[in-house]
């Protein structure tokens, strides 16, 4: 495996043999498998979960990691393409990567999205013009647009749980922010979960539809695997049945980039906010799942997110696992 | 060994097993002993001893650590239990604790008393609610109330130096200090000497008596190991015949939480800094200890910090093999 | 080896084994050399390659690293020798050092030029007193007037390209630079090309000369190995039969720690800036070469820097393989 950068990089069988390293991982330690290997670590966005459950995947195997993260002391870095640098800004992105690369036997990048244009952001621009500085195999650690991480973690979950993927209902639920988010968690959780076979069903409030190029691709997945994707505002409607309720925030593609707009498509959309009501007519095992960070009483009320429906935790340990098959795949075989 | 939260939670001869497999680890390294493990380290307070000194145990031990601090790019931590998120802190404790802990097989904790209240920071009602949060052993790594690893070091510094534990003079003199410093060490120290056997006196100005309970909690250690637990403001008494001076600046029980009065309390206080003349009456060797960092000039004079009866860097040197003996006790064993 | 000060410190034996034990890490990895060992590092100045660098180097060799920065949620310290410490500042440096030393098996230092004085500076006063603290060998990571990994990382690449050394023409070029930069990267390039045998030719504006002490040690060395050491403004001459520019920005030595005197100094200076008609007079294969971070369109235009004569890439990751050299040397050998 040559890097990571999206789901639908990889076929479903290679998805499997993914987890199912994963979990062969997960309960027998392989504590050599990247003695001396390293893992460059480049955030451009801050992280939680990410820069920690990286960093632990690499001491469980043996190698090692390095940060450069917002925080860093560093020198300031320059994006802009053409540029005289004589102000306050030290370093070009154009060395910074090569050089990082160039330490790492694979280099992980987050950069969550400049949200200048929603076509850019699709296209996941400024992610790959960073990766193609690489000379190392490249790790998306959250892009514009992905979050391939993530829905591997995510998959993981929802497999050990047996939930169901053939005619399993998953819904994929729009929920209520102080602030205008990414479209990297929900572009990525449609297309996963219509890639593993279940019928997707996008709820969300008119004005927050997801891209359409999003859905189109998620569709194409769903016609391979079996699966369905529909979207609607009609919660009861959407809830019912439902095996899983996956809750986030994001931005109005509509208003992508204008927060003001935003805001005021927002006003009156505070009972966007999973209840344990909610699941009135979902399956009785109805599942919750969240990426995190979650805000409570805003995105979710606390005795969801602490209750039994609630994989949260759960979908974060299994960052690190997931996490520790790509590592694996990419370096103990290039070894 | 599952955790470590106080010192009063071992016996005498847990600790002593712990400072024996301290030393061994010191003279025969064990470059294998925790392969693939991962220790998680949470900063809510600054830290410069702790962070190096754990990351270094780890690495020493062949497993390796990563750390979460207050400086680091995370997206702001809630604490209050019932709160609706719709601010600026994006993160609630209650979920971030559970995922570092999911990513280690140990969690190490700091978090300095919040000062609102002198009966919880006593309870360490803080930092028992987080390390309850925990799926792995946690370590308390400087709490409200406590620091074992500080008092584990001091335990083996004493060794080492022969300094007598039966019939050995331990004075805990407050010191002068522009800040109104936690409880933490002056609590864990009387009750480390107290613990080992020694005659510990407490020599405070007025206004600065340790709470009654932290007295009465190493009074009964004292009563256990044949030492005693006294206290006064008489520093030419304090420190006839005394074996070591621990020097510590901490705050007013009496004004706890109100920086102001204790500001005034303190107007007259400027000597109690100690110099080579508090030694006068002391037995010859009698030897300085401070946990560091430390304040010249205001504490203590740099000719006894950097003089001959000064143990303060070997102290902090055994920060590292103490921590050593206490991860190897938790992690090793339960592999 | 014990630690590494200045690449002069070092005879043209020890240098030669150092680049062909990077070469053979570089080639033939030993991922258990340094099984346990702690590189304590500790930074007072920003840092990418060099934090990065060493710490891959670390784990390549199967040991480990902290580090200590300007960013570090540490207590604030303080430098001042005789000093009452009732301000913010809570550690000192004759604390900290010792202690960061004793938890490492090396301790690196970055610090760079207080500019208060130019003789102090090319003293080194601020590095060796703090040099002079620690218990464990020390690596300069640079330091007001030394760069010694850079020196050693360049001198491998010039090596690997077959620069020549006897007879190979090393143009030192000064560089236009918003900033008023130190002297620690010409000051060690200079030396190190002449060590190497080359003829070298600073080439900068007036009032931009080289310290004398500076221009005379490298003479020193240039007499030793059979090379020579020039100086000029002469752009044409300096450049022509070039196999070598290496351009750096640095301070006047006539105004040092005078930032408004330097910027009047270089108001005319903007053409300072290499392009590709600076290699019109050098040999074809002329190579350009510098330390980074660079400021594009004001030290190098980006053809050059991205064109195939720019070796900057390569001298950065150089910096991994001679410090992992440097650490095998220290450590490997005093196990």
């Amino acid at each position: 495996m040559r890097g990571l950068n999206d789901l639908s990089d990889l076929s479903r069988e290679e998805v499997d043999a993914l987890i199912e390293l994963a979990i062969r991982l997960e309960h027998h330690p392989e504590p050599e498998a990247l003695a001396g290997k390293v893992l460059a670590l480049f955030f451009l966005s801050p992280s939680l979960r990410t820069s920690t459950s990286f960093q632990a995947a690499m001491t469980r195997l043996g190698g090692g990691s390095f940060i450069v993260s917002p925080e860093s002391a560093i020198h300031g870095l320059e994006f802009a393409p053409d540029v005289k640098m004589d102000g306050d800004k030290a370093e070009h992105i154009r060395e910074a990567i090569p050089v990082l690369a160039s330490y790492g036997d694979a280099l992980g990048i987050r950069a969550f999205a400049p949200k200048r244009s929603l076509e850019d952001d699709i296209d996941d621009r400024e992610f790959q013009s960073m990766s193609a500085l690489s000379t190392v195999p490249v790790i998306n650690m959250e892009s514009a647009i992905r979050h391939p991480c993530q829905s591997l973690a995510d998959w993981k979950t929802l497999d050990e749980l047996d939930v169901p993927s053939s005619g399993g209902k998953f819904v994929l639920s729009w929920a209520n922010h102080p602030r205008a988010l990414p479209l990297a968690v929900p572009a990525s959780t449609v297309h996963m979960a219509a890639m593993r076979g279940m019928d997707v069903t996008v709820l969300r409030p008119e004005g927050f539809a997801l891209p359409d190029r999003v859905m189109a691709r998620a569709r194409r997945a769903a016609d391979l695997s079996g699966g369905s994707v529909a979207e609607t505002s009609d919660a009861r409607d959407a809830l019912n049945g439902a095996h899983v309720v996956y809750a986030k925030a994001w931005s109005s593609a509509k208003h992508y980039g204008n927060d003001d707009a935003e805001r005021e498509l927002k006003k009156d959309l505070a009972h966007w906010c999973v209840t344990e009501s909610w699941f009135e007519g979902a399956t009785p095992e109805c599942r919750f799942m969240h990426c995190l960070p979650v805000r409570r009483g805003v995105v979710v009320t606390p005795n969801v997110l602490e209750g039994p429906r609630s994989l949260v935790i759960q979908q974060a340990r299994n960052r690190m696992w997931a996490q520790m098959a790509i590592l694996h795949s990419i370096l103990a075989t290039s070894s």
